[in-house]
């Protein structure tokens, strides 16, 4: 293995570090701590375990988190009413209602209940006005994942400006918006996916490639150009362990923890990437981190900004 | 030459006769034809002459359109208070504020004009909240060029899907709301701009190359993989005459509007690459006119979006 590996938790640490500060100067400023309101629905458990996630995380930095816990048999009414209560609420700066929800609730669901939150609350940076002003290179709440990202590249030293980017999936809440603020970093970006021919020439172009497909393994070497920094967005459950063994060798220490969980959690990116790329996030410890950390800075950003007038018009 | 012309005059025409039945239903349905409001703020001579052919292809297409004029020396808080009574004004189905401002305006006041007019009534398509339903491939009213050249590939019977795009250019009008049109269509997309590295190697990756970069003859054939499609957005006026020499030559019809006239308009795209291009928008009666087409196409969709109750929220 001679990738360097980009420490997202470390940095996701720097960066909670960073904003206590910010957060003391907005609680001082608006008499009282940040406020991010969590609506969970449902009872999906990964849904309950990223909630916890946030919930200690924003808690170590200052912020008050609040969950609120709508049951799997809530309506959709019930959801948007709720939203539209703290969306009125003035003692809420952050709103982020936890996906995915309840498959009673419908389709369109997601798109229904984040075009309901406040923009300058929406901490997730989904609601259509922020993600047009993230397009336009003015946006204040940036979607978590993609902002984590940029973090995690630049601050690792990565150069974007100039370089040829190619980011693996197109989805709403990760490849779209990564598109734009590499773009901004002027980098030369390119947006693949399931339709794109001769994927792994494509993405042997890039000097910086994320891969956001939720496949697990899905980018082999042959991806690669050597010496590309590759960034894993994709956490996948491996239940299979055949799959194990394929991945991470007889012996491995993945395959340890299988054998004792009977489970891994496993990104997009072949682990025999390590051997070609030039800098590679890991996962866990990479990106996911510093989604966290984004969302507790989109709050501090929420809240600051309300502490403004608002604007005209 | 051997590329093959892709004529966007006529296919305008084709657009504004399908066009027709619509405004019919529409005008039934509202008991008024479809009205489209345009602002002129001060005296720019191309301003006037584009404003013209608005209304007139939209009086040609049986809108109502009306200008409103306002002195260069108007104060941006005088337009932005016209523009909300035109949002409140229930006979405006549309509302177009053409661009440039006078700079006297500063250099934000665009954007504060476009983010103040009514979502439902931006038929430039550049308010944030169009420009994020557009990135979320749930856009009612789109950009106009950029929903030109995606109707003017489409209709040559070039195949999108899968295929490579490059657009050169990143503009909030252009560049990225077409990247953003190509990648919902299946294209792989890559957005190069200034900071691009050997932008001609990049280029010459598309099966499907889009020029809008505002300099006349940028895209020379080293740009151009054989047998692309090449679509210029360009309207570059070259005054000139060694330059109108260089790029067509002597003797060249171009050359002999150039003395008589004192000026041509030329595209980002050199002549020869029509040698080299399978096919290939002429500037002008390229794209030029599908933009006023497609203009047309969003006010008569925002006045049918009008007549719909309100969604909820």
């Amino acid at each position: 293995m001679t990738a360097r590996i980009l420490d997202g938790a470390a940095l996701a640490r720097a960066i909670r570090e960073e904003l206590k500060p910010e957060v003391v100067a907005c609680t001082r400023a608006a008499r009282r701590p940040p406020a991010l309101h969590i609506v969970l629905a449902g009872d999906d458990p990964a849904s309950a375990l990223y909630v916890r996630n946030k919930e200690r995380a924003g808690a170590e930095a200052g912020l008050v988190v609040h969950v609120h816990r709508l049951a799997a048999t809530a309506t959709l009414d019930e959801l948007v009413a709720l939203v539209g209560g703290l969306n009125r609420d003035a003692g809420v700066d952050g709103i982020l209602v936890q996906s995915p929800l309840p498959a009673v609730m419908g389709p369109d669901a997601e798109a229904r209940v984040f075009d309901t939150i406040d923009p300058r609350k929406d901490v997730d940076g989904f609601h259509p006005h922020n993600v047009g002003l993230l397009s336009q290179g003015r946006a204040v709440l940036t979607p978590c994942t993609p902002s984590g990202v940029v973090e995690l590249v630049e601050r690792s030293g990565v150069t974007i400006r100039g370089r040829r980017a190619v980011v693996i999936g197109r989805s709403d809440i990760v490849g779209k918006p990564l598109a734009m603020l590499l773009l901004q970093r002027d980098a030369t970006v390119t947006i693949c996916h399931s339709k794109t021919a001769d994927l792994p020439a494509v993405a042997a172009e890039a000097d910086i490639l994320v891969a956001a497909v939720g496949r697990a393994g899905f980018v082999t070497p042959a991806f690669v150009k050597p010496g590309a920094t590759v960034v894993d967005v994709g956490i996948n459950r491996v239940t299979e362990r055949d799959r194990v063994v394929e991945l991470f060798g007889d012996g491995s220490a993945r395959l340890a923890d299988f054998d004792a969980r009977g489970s891994v959690i496993v990104g997009d990116v072949h682990p025999a990437v390590a051997d070609i790329a030039g800098a590679l996030t890991p996962v866990p410890g990479g990106v996911g981190p510093l989604t966290i950390a984004m969302l507790l800075r989109n709050t501090v950003a929420a809240a600051l900004g309300r502490l403004k007038p608002a604007p005209p018009g």
